[in-house]
């Protein structure tokens, strides 16, 4: 198995995504949201990158939910925050789901032959997905506006970490894949700082969302592989 | 003081450099090479694009240096292996230096208000001139053909770690500076095996320069930080 790493969306070509599995990182907050969302039984997620889309594709009975700018979408019944997707909120629903960065990463790995989405929150779960599908990986991380974020490069490092200790063979890394690794293994013991500390914990905190990094950055809290099947994200 | 860190040239604005001190990095071998070159004393390095440019611009006495695809470039007087550039071969001359990515990341620089060479051999030099300068930093990582390279990112973090310690107050970081710092303090300890381990370091060790890498990955070594003067790097 080859591991590589892509550092933010626009850095994303189809050629590095064709036929593998890829994994869509966009750890504060969508990819932790939606895995959040599957956990708390919601029946699925649709990623759109509009909230205009998201409005038109919405059926009755739908949740639209999403953010710009961290805060939610006026009129939406959601935001992006993973604390809403509670068991109450969202079970047994629908979720039309629009976001800055996330669902445009999920949009972007469209020539993957299967695109999940990776969180700190199941990193193991994704990992353990990506083997039994056999494939060679790209790990898609979103960043924030076409910028690196750290949140989604140490997250990539995680899951490279559990690739190699899940592989029976070592898999071979790409450099930025590499990078990733070492970084996330230096962060580890404080991860939870690291990101309070990164562009976008800054950000959060300062909108009153600390407690979301701190979700955010359990690592391994759920088993649920978010995998996009047609164009709904449904447990793997 | 702020330092941003620039993943490869094709990411590269020219608004990231514009007015900052730009410490361009292509640790194998481009500016750990033109380090090695001042050291040696040769009076300068002209680093330019093309083959074709650098014949135009050598004038008698000059010596023509570079590569493609990591070999000596025929008729040329020198690779771009620093074992070239020893004193015999170098002293007292002017070098003009073609290679495929490191004169491309020097160019590509032009709006900063002063670039340096930056390498492992050089970091902590770089850092202390750099302070000195009293600017914001960008460490530009050339990479290999537009995609990361592990040894500039590596390199990268060593240089944000020196400004760190030699700082009086602590430098503000860019999420892809500080992901750098954390990959670099992990491999510090093997930093000359993860060098062998990239993918340079393995393109270079399987056409014979594995020299070369160990050579490169020689922390500190070097108090010379060459600075682009006009379109010519001298010592800082």
């Amino acid at each position: 198995m080859r591991i590589d790493c892509i550092s933010t969306i626009s850095e994303a070509l189809g050629q590095q995504m064709a036929g593998r599995t890829v994994i869509v990182i966009d750890a504060l907050r969508a990819t932790s949201t939606i895995a959040a969302a599957l956990v708390s039984g919601a029946s699925g997620v649709i990623p759109v990158e509009t909230v205009a889309q998201a409005r038109r594709i919405a059926e009755e009975g739908d949740l639209l939910a999403g953010e710009r700018h961290c805060e939610k979408i006026p009129g939406f019944h959601l935001g992006n925050s993973p604390y809403e997707f509670s068991r109450d909120a969202v079970s047994g629903k629908r979720i039309v789901l629009t976001t800055t960065n996330g669902t445009r990463g999920i949009q972007k790995a469209s020539q993957a032959a299967t695109v999940l989405a990776g969180s700190f929150m199941n990193a193991a779960a994704c990992a353990a997905a990506a083997i039994r599908l056999q494939r060679d990986v790209t790990l898609l991380c979103c960043g924030t506006r076409d910028v690196f974020a750290l949140e989604d490069g140490l997250c990539a490092g995680l899951i490279v970490r559990e690739l190699q200790s899940a592989s029976k063979r070592p898999p071979e890394l790409g450099d930025f894949a590499a990078a990733m690794a070492a970084a996330y293994s230096q962060c580890e013991a404080g991860l939870e700082e690291a990101l309070l500390h990164s562009d976008s914990g800054i950000r959060l905190s300062s909108l009153g969302y600390k407690e979301d990094v701190t979700l955010c950055a359990g690592v391994n809290r759920f088993d649920a592989v978010p995998c996009l099947y047609g164009d709904e994200m449904k447990p793997f």
